[in-house]
């Protein structure tokens, strides 16, 4: 069968090269010139892709075997010649036991080697070309380049479908008018990366054949596959035998157990380089990757095409979130500016302010607290006012509806690159198989042939996995919660308990100061740790596919993450001061330690500090010290060890090949750590913005930092990533949907419970006299005979203000002493609990639904996209049928003039020519 | 470019039908022996597909000419002798007004007759055969039976891209041991309609290409395309002028002006076929459209064959659904049994019933209704119990995971049958642009050239036409809820007023039965006048293509339909008997119309009835009658019509051939009507499953029929449907998904604050002496003095009891008169209202979030099938990768071989193969 196809596709290639209009393709070879980039020895191929290993420094004599000769002779030579060593030559004065190791080493060693040639071989033949280099410039480390020469990418471009520009081009009428406009306004917000870009033509495009060869403009090859595209070929390459022979052949367990020790493509060229041609790496740190070009778009479209779309999909949500955060930081600043210019008119705050209302106050502890005059909480309330007015309701509402909006926005600009990036119709891989996943499935297969079969449900099987470990997970997520509750009240029950009373009444402040800052350095601290945690658990699960791992990781990564930076600011929301009791009878948990109580004025002054600390400190350590800080240093140590002043070192660089410049770069460690940042602070912005709306203004001063730190990070720091074709953002896109749900629940507990909005609403239109607020503040506290203090819960000062107390009040709404049933609940509590939670119920279905509709109202693919992918849907058919019309005419007009020919069919009026 | 490859094409086949392995294949002609199905006259050439037209009768001399010519002349010919005559020859006896309107006719008819030769020609272009019959069976219509020869099949086959099975074979690994038990248990239970297929062996399918036809199996010609794949090849063609062209040609214009009456493939053959070889439809209709065989499973992978995948999926939905349903009821009616099991050991109805407890109960109206005693609501508070006991609770949350369970089941089910019909990779098209559309751009150009330039951003613009139309949908649906409660209302007080002392008493019995069944044959009629008004509001819209306009249609009609049949339920529910006020001061809306009460046991008995008579008389009156019935009476008077008797009918009707019988069935009008009766039954099923668990037993019994209904109708009824391929049911899923959101917050809402489920929970807890539920009845009651009898609301009968009444007791949660706030809401109303709301909330995010889990813990991709399609990609890689070397063993020969051939490249190490 295959024959057919061989023989004419010789043909057929032979004829095209000789008399075809394609006649200007030149072999490999021959198509030379100044080639871009890094090269082999010759000059000529350029290095697709490295790997490195470990050079075995003793053994030097046989490093000069490896080069291109008949390796299956050698391998076995030198395995028989190093089981023999083993064996016969102990060295006569070390003892058994090192001898056994070494031998074991030596083994291991040799094993190593013996694994790299097969690959090698592998390597070679599916038709790539290599070179070593265990060049002396960096010692201990051997250099594999890898060269894909022009067939092999062909013949893989077309198992992987990519899809190439074809020498059809149209004109995309991407709403031609306003671009045109808006581009001229915002022209200096633009990057200067494509100068000489027709704007306006694109290029359809096609999966790439060899049979369609004469569908794509293939004048240039050196370039028709740019280097991203060629380093992702080889890394499928590689990976190919892990998909093919399921073994552990592949280069992902060769990597693993350290045959080799890294693999990566090659940078374009150097970030400094003075000459005339600019690589594109070099533009994109000139463009992009310097904090001078803030205020400018991100050259996408060159980023994707330097790192691959997941990366340039990273950067591209970036803009978007960023550039989103701009409206919500203008509306929440004018939130913060509303509540500070009322603070002045809030009418319960300037009642708890008036000297004239001489309110005495309940004691808030047992013995060692006394009574207090209501305005001293004067400063409390008015701070309060600043995050706890009615604006915060509307801007709650408005960041629900902004998450929402942006979800979309993001739908559509993902489509859009989709569209611009010719993703469409691309089909997401689930990725291949893990080496340990492989492993254990033959372990399992071992096991399962000597036991009997057994039913098992493969529904159940695969949720087995999930359940294990979800206990472990909510174990110890509320162990950390608990953890972090009991440490707060214990500080503040010393503090209580301390008897100097100049330090009492400090405690406050100081546990406030104190407490967040502990927290934010725990938070941090535990951020690691839970890193860690999060990805042992996943190892313990063997996930099948690398995909799968990663979205396990990730899930588990956030889940713990989140709790650990949620936990603290959910307790101060929630559950601080809930359940504290009443003055003479206050709750204990566990033997003495009181529930802590909040300020006067709610808990939402605290909560406030507490989310101003977590996000400010949190940006600024994780990104000064952390993203910053520690590679400089780590820097500084390297050139420290290599023993060189800063003018060698730059002499030495410069002699350095771009692969061994490249070794020096750290290694790439995924986009997951990035986004898993973001999601967090996306998290901050939402979930708690009723009680912060400061918090986009924050984020969004951190963001504009963070796009031109990760992008100095990619474009210096680390070496190049192997491009990964992605459709979306994949599982963060989730997280986020999940995020902005949840945002909605949390921000109706956070104004019904914790802010006063609703008892205010309740007062002004159920009790109020006038319909004023007027009397809000003696509404919302309730009256305690002293003579009703239980044995040993009366203060021991009680003479404390001066005069003796019959009535005192505290902030509660219950029955007053002189009622049937003394300190019951009263209808009032009853009455604004159902309003609260009516609030919650009516706030949570209204603004779901509204997001429901928003998300329903905007197209997910915009408009002239959906358009333009019709119009070259018509187009690309209209080129095959032009193509057949041709073939039709040439076949007819060649069974007219040739008759004669022996094998050609009767003209019949339905020639079968498929 | 493209010459190179067709001469290539033309030598490839040439060579490979002479010498190559494949040369049993032959051409069209050759490939004779029994043709499965209708054929052209010469009884070779299949007919794929029909478009009917009508004949103008009086021009019969026209009939003849239209034959296989050249067209053109004939046509020129012809219209500009229609032109003479509607000029010159003006009839002399008829008024100018007649005759300008006949000329118009005329004109008309002669401009179809253009089209339809034009359109004909463009067939004819693409390489399809046409035949006309326009005998004289069926006087009036003609037919034009299509047939796509071979290479006209390949082609299309190759653009459409669609998957063929290759001769590569496997056999998947599906849960094999399972599968061999399940199946030889359930072997009575499925269809026979496979008796030889080889189980575990599937054929690997690759886009078909005839560049690699190698890969395919092609010995059979006449089977390789299916009927139904050859139809849907003819109908795509026929699109593509729509495609291509852009403007009014295309086949969709040509029906919507009655250029063409109908076009439909044929159906393979009788279902009462005596012949011994059986036709699929034959097969279908006794193993599948049959009453008989309702508890088998149905033969999806035929119904798919011969129907396609929209409606093999639509199929596979439904019997999902049906069998999930299956535990649903189950679970339903153990409730229901436990209702009734348990009604007498309840205490609140045993306390109402108690004779000993003599509770007087104030009037329930003004002046007209007079005291009562409480156990005359006996009755109804036991009926009651069956409906609203802890047991609905549990089964309202057993629902809420049901519907997430199913969700899952579906998405894996549909996993399933897309690997099994090979759909996984295909892409869903958008869809061709309606003509309606077209037309309307092209006269909004027209108009924009004059106009001055005008910035639209293309957001809005998109908006624009939801929100058009919104607040109009929003109004209607809000006139007819209101319509139904004020019918309600003013039809209760009819009564109320009514003197006739008895019938006052019946009035309750009356009122419930009449309300229901009016309500139903109210909702049956609108559901008519909705669909009409949906299609009309989508109409308006022009929506731009087919898909758009069906979603949009299907979104409209279904919140009208489900407005209309879900309202007076909604009413019942939550505003029925809600804001009566109390004795003496009960509220009036409109003047005199009361707010209408509830029985004494709550709303949910009637709620109860009213969904009961819905479910049963909608799914009995519309499946029966409008299903069954009018098909019947419509065939009953088409008889009738055509003046035979029944021997008569079938001596003609075995005249008359495939294309003509086919003619007299139904056109095949979508899926939508089937799929938005299910959708309304689920939400039936789902939303108010706490008032009525009965509902599932009912949608059960009712689908069983339905599928078989279905099924009878697609099969016997109405002309084979143009096989439409899809990938999921499309915009369903998202309706479905939606309900069941709904469906949990309208259950959580119904268990707190329709069902006692809540006051009876916090009366046992709160304020139970002893924790029973003794003096729950009493609890409930409110106290009324009758003194406080506001002037004129006084019943007019006070002694009917025949005692004085001074004090009576009404069903609320208020003050007493003796107290400071006589009848103002109590605590307790106050406490329960908090609880109630606590419940929504809670249930409602509890219940949310086990869905969310469910849906997180089950794959959507059943493991077995990711692992299968895993596999098959690894065997497509290494087929790939054979006749990659087979190429280059092939080249080397050959090279070595022939190295005289002048025109062969030296053979340099790197042969640039593509």
């Amino acid at each position: 069968m295959t024959q057919h196809t061989s023989r004419l596709c010789k043909g057929y290639f032979t004829k095209k090269e000789s008399d075809g209009p394609l006649n200007s393709l030149k072999s490999d070879e021959a198509a030379s010139g100044p080639k871009q980039g890094p090269t082999f020895q010759d000059g000529q191929r350029r290095v697709d892709y490295v790997l490195t290993y470990h050079i075995q420094k003793p053994r030097s004599f046989r490093r000069k075997t490896s080069h291109f000769g008949d390796y299956r002779i050698l391998r076995s030579l030198r395995r028989s010649l190093s089981m023999m060593r083993g064996r016969d030559t102990p060295p006569p004065k070390e003892d058994p036991e090192v001898a056994a190791h070494k031998h074991r080493l030596d083994y291991h060693e040799d094993d190593k080697r013996f694994r790299q040639t097969e690959f090698e071989d592998n390597l070679r033949e599916m038709g790539l070309e290599l070179e070593k280099d265990e060049g002396n410039k960096i010692p201990g480390i051997g250099f594999l380049k890898i060269h894909a020469p022009w067939n092999v990418l062909c013949r893989e471009a077309e198992f992987m479908k990519l899809k190439m520009p074809t020498k059809k081009v149209c004109t995309p009428m991407l709403k031609q008018r306003i671009n045109l406009f808006i581009r001229k306004v915002t022209a200096p917000l633009h990057p200067k990366v494509e100068p000489n870009r027709a704007q306006n033509v694109k290029h359809l495009s096609h999966p790439f054949s060899r049979e369609k060869q004469h569908l794509f403009d293939l004048s240039d090859r050196e370039s028709f596959f740019d280097s991203k595209t060629r380093a992702s070929i080889v890394s499928t390459i590689d990976l190919k035998f892990d998909l093919l022979k399921m073994t552990i052949t592949g280069i992902t367990s060769l990597l693993g157990n350290g045959v080799y020790t890294a693999a990566y493509p090659l940078h374009d060229g150097d970030v400094d380089s003075m000459g005339p041609e600019a690589n594109d790496r070099k533009i994109l740190y000139e463009e992009w990757a310097s904090y001078s070009v803030f205020y400018k778009y991100q050259p996408i479209g060159l980023i994707r095409k330097y790192f691959g779309e997941k990366i340039g999909l990273y950067f591209a949500w970036l803009g978007v979130y960023t550039q989103m955060l701009i409206p919500a930081a203008i509306v929440g600043a004018i939130v913060f500016l509303y509540g500070c210019a009322t603070v002045d008119n809030d009418i319960p705050s300037m009642e708890i302010c008036d000297p004239r209302n001489n309110i005495t106050m309940c004691p808030l502890c047992d013995r060692a607290c006394s009574y207090w005059k209501l305005k001293t909480a004067c400063g409390t309330a008015r701070a309060s006012h600043l995050f706890d007015n009615p604006a915060t309701v509307f801007f709650s509402i408005f960041m629900a509806l902004w998450a929402a909006m942006f979800m979309e926005h993001w739908k559509r600009r993902q489509m859009r690159l989709n569209y611009i990036w010719d993703l469409t119709g691309f089909e997401e891989e689930e990725g291949h198989h893990r080496a340990e996943y492989e492993i254990q499935v033959m372990q399992k297969t071992l096991k399962k042939q000597d036991m009997s079969p057994k039913v098992n449900l493969s529904l159940f099987h695969e949720v087995e996995g999930h359940l294990l470990l979800s206990p472990l997970q909510v174990g110890v997520t509320f162990a950390v919660v608990f953890g972090v509750i009991l440490y707060r009240i214990s500080i503040r029950a010393a503090l209580h308990m301390s008897s100097n009373p100049t330090a009492r009444t400090n405690i406050r402040a100081t546990v406030k100061g104190t407490a967040a800052v502990i927290n934010l350095v725990i938070i941090i601290i535990m951020d690691e740790v839970y890193g860690a945690l999060a990805r042992w658990l996943t190892l313990l699960e063997v996930p099948k596919t690398d995909k799968s791992f990663e979205e396990r990781l990730i899930i588990k990564t956030f889940v713990l993450k989140f709790a650990n930076a949620f936990s603290p600011i959910v307790y101060l929301a929630f559950f601080r001061g809930r359940m504290v009791g009443r003055p003479g009878d206050y709750l204990y948990v566990i033997g003495s330690y009181r529930m802590e109580e909040c300020a006067h004025a709610g808990c939402l002054m605290e909560l406030c500090i507490q989310l101003c600390i977590t996000m400010l400190g949190k940006q600024l350590i994780q990104n000064n010290l952390f993203e910053i800080g520690i590679p400089k240093i780590k820097k500084l140590i390297r050139r420290r060890k290599s023993d060189m002043d800063s003018q060698q070192q730059e002499d030495y660089n410069m002699t350095l090949q771009r692969h061994e410049k490249d070794h020096f770069l750290g290694p790439f460690v995924g986009l997951s750590p990035e986004y898993m940042e973001m999601i967090i602070q996306f998290g901050m912005v939402t979930l708690f913005v009723a009680s912060f709306p400061l918090a986009p203004l924050f984020a969004l001063l951190n963001n504009i930092i963070e796009i031109r730190l990760d992008a100095k990070k990619f474009v210096t720091e680390v070496r190049r990533p192997i491009a990964g074709s992605a459709k979306d953002i994949g599982i963060w896109y989730n997280l986020l949907r999940g995020l902005s749900k949840v945002a909605v629940i949390v921000n109706a507990f956070v104004i019904s419970f914790t802010s006063d909005f609703i008892p205010r609403l309740v007062y002004q239109y159920m009790y109020s006299p006038d319909g004023s607020m007027h009397g809000f503040v003696n509404h919302t506290l309730s009256y305690f005979n002293v003579s009703d203090f239980q044995p040993g819960t009366a203060p021991l000062q009680p003479m404390h203000l001066g005069y003796e107390v019959q009535i005192c009040r505290y902030k509660d709404y219950r029955e007053t002493p002189w009622s049937n049933t003394p300190y019951d609940l009263s209808k009032e509590f009853w009455a604004i609990l159902a309003c609260r939670l009516a609030f919650v119920v009516v706030f949570q279905n209204v603004v779901m639904l509204m997001s429901d509709f928003v998300d329903w109202l905007i197209p997910d693919i915009p408009k002239d996209i959906s358009l333009q992918i019709h119009k070259e849907k018509i187009l690309m058919v209209e080129l095959f049928m032009k193509e057949e019309e041709g073939k039709k005419l040439l076949r007819d007009s060649h069974a007219k003039q040739s008759p004669l020919q022996p094998r050609s069919r009767p003209a019949s009026h339905t020639p079968s020519n498929c």
